[in-house]
C-alpha cells in the first residue's frame, strides 16, 4: 500500500502513516500538502495523510481550505506524540551550536528552550528536513529540532531530549481516500457548512447536533474568501453518517445552511 | 501619541495605526508580537495595534494566544485593505527576477501570480522588512511583496500592481490599551470562555447570545495546551459589554464556562 505524506523520511507525518495502515506500507514523501490530495485525487495513490490540528499550535489552516477545494474523503484519524529532540553532527557540541533549523511549528513549541540560548532560528519545511540540511551541508554550527527517529536514520546525534515548553505535545493527522470508512460504533464524521447569513443562525444549526445528543467534538471556522469576513464552519461529531440521528441532524442542518459538504465517517481515535 | 505595532515602516500595521489615532501619531516599531502586548503591559506606551485576522488566510494564532496570556483591554478594531504590489530595486526588470521576500501570509495570497514564474519564494518577518532588506542588502535580482506606500518610502521600484490571488483581501486589527472603550451606540465586546466539559455546552453557552438577540460576528477555537484536544472559545459579540443584554447575556454565560474573560468593547468597523 503507497500513501503521501508531506515531509522527508524520519517526519512525524511518516510515522503517522506506519500507526495507521501498519509496519508494511509504502509511504511516499511529497513536498507539499496540495500534492498530496492531487495525488490521491489522480488515483495515483489510494491514500494521503495530512496533519490537521496540533494540540498546542493549532490548527493547520492550509489543510482545511484544501479539504473544502478537492472532493476528497476522510476515512481515519491518527494521533502522534511529538517529541522533539536537538539534532547535530555527530563530532558537534552543545557550545559549537550557533544556528537552529525546524519547522517553524516546532521552533515555536521549544521557545522557552530555545530563548535561554543566543541561537538564530531559521525554518524548515519539514522536522526531518532539517536534520538531513545539517548532515548533507556538513553545518557542524548548527542544529535541528526533529524527532529521535530522525536522527537515527540520519546517523546524527541527539545533544538535548525534552526540550519542547509543553511535553503533552500531539498532532492529529486525517487519512485521505476516495471512499470514506465503514461503521464500527465509535465513529466520528466530519463536514463543512455555511450558515446562512441571519442572526443565531450558527446556533440553531449546531442545535440540530445537541437536540439529537450528538456530541461535536471539533468547531473551526475558515474564511470563505470570497466575501470578507464570511465564514465556513468545519465540525467534527460523534456518530457514522448513516447513522439514523446522523442523518437526521445533516437533513435538518441544510436549512440553516446554503452549502453543507460532509468530508467522511471513520473510526474515533480521539 | 506613541503606539507599538510590528514590522518596519511601511507595514499594514503601520497603516492601521495611523488609520486609527491620525495622522499626528508616533508609530513605533516592534519585532514580534509580544514586544507589543509587553509595552501596552508596562505602560511603556498608551496603545499598540496588532492584526487578529485576514479576510483570506484566517486568524493570527499567535495574537488570539497573547490576548489569553496578557491582561490587556481591547479600544478599537481597523480593517486595512491589503494591495500587495511586486517591488525591485530601481534598475531591476522583471526577467532579472530571481527571489521573491515577503511575510508567509503575502507569499501565499500571491499564490497564483508566483505559480507563473519560476522564482524562489523566503519567508521575510514583514511585507515592508523584506523591501528595505533587498534594498541595504543591494539585491538586483530579487524582488519584495510589499504596499505601495512601502515602495515609496524605500524609494524602490514597483514592477507589477494586482498580483493577489484575492483583490478584496483585509486584515482586520485590533487596537489595546490599559481600558476599552466607552459606548457608541454602535460596539462590539469580545470575549474568551472555556465551556465545560460536557455534551453540548457551547450550543447551550451561544445560546445566551442568541436568545437576547445578540447576533455574534466570529467565533473562534484555540487549544488550552494544558489539555490536549481541549478548547478556549473567542467570541466576538454585537453590543456593548455594559448594555443590559450584553451584561445578562454574560452573567448567564459563566453557568455554562469554567472561565470567562471580557477583553473588552469598542466601536464597531466592521
Amino acid at each position: 500500500m503507497k500513501v503521501t505524506y508531506q515531509g522527508e523520511t524520519g517526519a512525524y507525518s511518516e510515522m503517522a502513516v506506519y500507526k495507521f495502515f501498519g509496519p508494511q506500507t509504502q509511504p511516499l514523501p511529497c513536498k507539499d500538502f496540495q500534492s498530496i490530495f492531487e495525488s490521491v485525487k489522480t488515483h495515483t495513490v489510494p491514500h494521503g495523510v495530512v496533519p490537521i490540528e496540533n494540540s498546542i499550535e493549532g490548527s493547520i489552516n492550509q489543510n482545511y481550505d484544501l479539504f473544502l477545494t478537492y472532493n476528497l474523503n476522510i476515512c481515519g484519524e491518527i494521533a502522534v506524540k511529538l517529541a522533539h529532540v536537538l539534532i547535530t553532527k555527530p563530532n558537534t557540541q552543545l557550545n559549537d551550536i550557533k544556528t537552529i533549523y525546524s519547522h517553524p511549528q516546532a521552533l515555536a513549541q521549544c521557545r522557552l528552550y530555545l530563548e535561554k540560548h543566543n541561537w538564530e532560528t531559521i525554518p524548515a519545511y519539514d522536522t526531518a528536513g532539517a536534520v538531513k540540511f545539517i548532515k548533507e551541508q556538513n553545518r557542524p554550527n548548527a542544529a535541528a529540532i526533529a524527532s529521535e527517529k530522525a536522527a537515527d536514520l540520519y546517523e546524527m546525534k541527539i545533544v538535548a531530549r525534552d526540550i519542547a515548553d509543553n511535553l503533552s505535545n500531539y498532532t492529529r493527522f486525517l487519512v485521505l481516500g476516495i471512499q470514506d470508512a465503514q461503521p464500527t460504533g465509535d465513529d466520528k464524521t466530519s463536514i463543512i457548512f455555511s450558515a446562512k447569513h441571519a442572526p443565531g443562525t450558527l446556533y440553531h444549526a449546531i442545535g440540530e447536533f445537541a437536540s439529537r445528543n450528538i456530541n461535536l467534538t471539533r468547531i473551526e471556522s475558515r474564511p470563505t474568501k470570497t466575501t470578507a469576513w464570511q465564514y465556513n464552519f468545519y465540525i467534527d461529531f460523534e456518530g457514522h453518517r448513516t447513522e439514523k440521528r446522523c442523518t437526521e441532524a445533516l437533513t435538518a442542518l441544510k436549512t440553516h445552511a446554503t452549502f453543507v459538504k460532509i468530508l467522511g465517517s471513520y473510526p474515533r481515535v480521539i
